[in-house]
């Protein structure tokens, strides 16, 4: 690579990050819930929490979601009010939009390192609480002014395993010269997109900011080259049709308020000791069924450019996901089939979610364990309705070795979408609501950065 | 007034609304908060709730909102999970838009009687928790399937008196025969707009459905009539340019995400005896003051066309509250001067609220208590400054005599706005977010209301 921190192709990038693997080791080994130096749990509430308050803690809910599979149901879950910040700075080099990435290793990735944004920071982590270093680039998003913002907006994350949590995504575009520190290097944003075709990579925060960008109306073939298929060339023509979608935005917005009017969602937390169905035993909390997820203890050892070492208590999934879109060209355009689903941890109710998104054995643990609508058609795909295909890793600093695969799946007869519950939306619709909070998950916003890749 | 319920001119309607007064009588008397019929005091609480379980209760809330004039304080609130829906009726008569609206009698009115929606109802109203009558043209909000919805969007309502209350403020368009109902009557959107000039009279319900019209595109012209002012011509200007906002729309996406990430909000609620500072005896909920709000109980006897008894506790504020938008001519475009304001029991930390919005002699309780910014320039405008004035009641069914002096006062020269939390927007962009919950409070979308009445 470059002194620049320029990457001239990707066998470069590859390259560096080997290099990087090799700099960074993390030494990651389990715990028992009790014995996790600087976490006590409650003796009154049974709760988890950082002795300094800050942070996060692992506290109990009491959800109650009408009309869904299960429509009551208590579950440990993660309480993390802080709203961090989750940046990429871009600059152009040579008139090419560029993104300063980061080969980060957490804890709970299955491959230890995986790219990272600029910028991944909580607000106890860039107030010091733990006394570390100070977060590099920071000052660029914590003062805007003279820098272009090209995206900025509280988004929600996985509303299963987290109370209410919002990151502040932001992409901010400066002029000036950038020193390059060790750790991170310049990518196109074509680049980073290609790599969203490889596994366990491109991080979930790399993800959903890069859904956050407003390519509507940007010249995609400039920004991400010339290399395009039918499939691709749709994507931009969705873009550029607003007419054309099957429901105006005006109905999508009507239907939304629909969903979360009739369905009645509410969680209360609660103490973590009064959880039902749930056990604790030393190693972790989990599931009378054994299904769902596990929390569990970790201790952590960091080496390499910098040495740290602590310990912390993550959610370690039940096996993989599935997340999938079913998309379909109509009146020329392409639309994606989705889901308003009710999540215990969003705010307000539903979010837009992909058509599919389960992990399909936890539906075997359900009384009457029908599975959920169109998780058939996706896992009976056939290679050539496959558009996009990869597991991703979900957040690294708080899940362990979570993965899902994502996919798109082009399907072209009759899909009968007739659900109260989904709708057929363009990419358009989608990615001007992703520039509101509360309307689109993370895992949808997964997959629209996966549907950019598929230009690049 | 025809029978059809059109209403040829302005007399008209004011004659048939005198003809409701005299049929509708509503006696409204104080009661001891003990002694209210169907409702009880928990007493391990203190809330006070309805024995259905449903409707509202009164409960404490313990709000923190950092960088504001009071950082932490407690309060009674009221708790209202249920969504309702407020909807208008609209149907073109002779090519003109005419909505149903309804002559409404609430308790909490100074006057009795309002101009209210084509229906106001709680879940609990219309689901008949206290065996009411059934909800007339509720079944046009509850099944659209086959017209045209103008609006349809969960908003915010009082943030210091509720606890993340949410009404459906819809419009739909219908095109077949409706009947009309004694106490109904149709007036032109023209109509009802002018009858914002009116003190007391367009309910609180109506300004904020009204104010989610999508008037942006609307040939105004048309939908008002042709008596523009200066002033008006210029509010049609400030719908058509959006180029020529002093902010672009997402430099203003990103001023909210940064003022929300900015302050801290937490809004815990606790047990109503528990409040500090606020003393209960028999007759109500006071602050050791005497200032801010006091929570009565009123019994209620409704004679007339349905004959009902009922009691309730309300909310009484203290005093007369002052709420303006400053608007200026900036680039050719009228602006108004937004202020992103904390209440504690918004969903998402702040809303774009009008430039003033308080009432006065609550600040002088404060210690070192600073009178809000701008609110020296509202109390001293000078008549041709104010392109719009009248006092407006709030919600009747919850607040007793709660009133407020709604008015637009034109500013020319500099007014500083450098203030971290206040933004000049234009109409278009503000009317764009209203078009999503979360964004503009409801005293915002009751000026905005007020501002297309300047074109009626």
């Amino acid at each position: 690579m470059a002194r620049s921190g320029l990457v001239p192709d990707l066998d470069h990038f590859h390259r560096w990050l080997g290099e990087q693997r090799r700099i960074s080791q993390m030494e990651v080994r389990s715990l028992p819930l009790d014995h996790l130096d600087g976490w006590r749990t409650d003796p009154d509430t049974g709760n988890i929490r950082h002795v300094s308050g800050k942070f996060y803690s692992v506290e109990g809910l009491d959800a109650r979601v009408t009309a869904g599979p299960v429509e009551r149901w208590q579950q440990p879950i993660i309480n993390q009010p802080e709203v961090g910040i989750l940046g990429i700075l871009v600059k152009e080099f040579d008139g090419v939009l560029h993104c300063l990435m980061q080969a980060k290793i957490e804890p709970g990735n299955c491959n230890g390192l995986q790219l990272s944004p600029t910028v991944q920071a909580t607000r106890s982590n860039y107030t010091r609480v733990h006394g570390g270093a100070s977060v590099p680039y920071l000052d660029y998003f914590r003062d805007t002014a003279g820098h272009r913002v090209l995206a900025d907006v509280r988004q929600s994350e996985q509303g299963s395993w987290f109370h209410r949590k919002r990151n502040r995504n932001m992409v901010v575009q400066v002029t000036g010269e950038v020193e390059l520190l060790a750790g991170f290097c310049w990518l196109t944003l074509g680049q980073v997109h290609q790599l969203l075709a490889l596994d366990d990579l491109v991080n979930m925060d790399v993800r959903t900011v890069l859904s956050c960008v407003p390519f509507a109306g940007v010249n995609l073939l400039r920004a991400f080259g010339p290399d395009l298929t039918a499939f691709t060339s749709s994507l931009i023509r969705s873009y550029g049709v607003e007419a054309d979608a099957v429901h105006s935005t005006s109905e999508v917005l009507s239907w939304i308020t629909d969903v979360r009017t009739r369905r009645e969602s509410d969680a209360e937390r609660i103490a973590l000791r009064d959880v039902q169905g749930w056990n604790r035993d030393d190693k972790k909390i989990a599931h009378d069924s054994g299904l769902f997820f596990r929390v569990i203890g970790v201790g952590v050892t960091a080496t390499g450019r910098e040495t740290r070492a602590w310990a912390q208590p993550m959610i370690e999934p039940c096996g993989e996901g599935v997340v999938a879109f079913l998309a379909k060209q109509m009146n020329g355009v392409l639309h994606l089939l989705v889901h308003a689903k009710a999540e215990p941890g969003y705010v307000d109710v539903v979010e837009l979610a992909p058509t599919v998104q389960c992990t399909p054995p936890n539906y075997d643990a359900i009384p009457g364990g029908a599975r959920p609508p169109f998780l058939a058609e996706v896992l009976a795909a056939r290679p050539h309705q496959v558009r996009f295909e990869a597991v991703h890793s979900e957040e690294g600093g708080r899940f362990f070795h979570a993965r899902n695969r994502y996919s798109v799946i082009e399907v072209e007869g009759d899909v009968d979408a007739g659900h109260p519950d989904y709708r057929w939306l363009t990419l358009t619709q989608l990615a001007s609501l992703v520039q509101h909070s509360h309307y689109v998950n993370v895992q949808a916003r997964s997959l629209i950065a996966c549907l950019h890749a598929l230009s690049a």
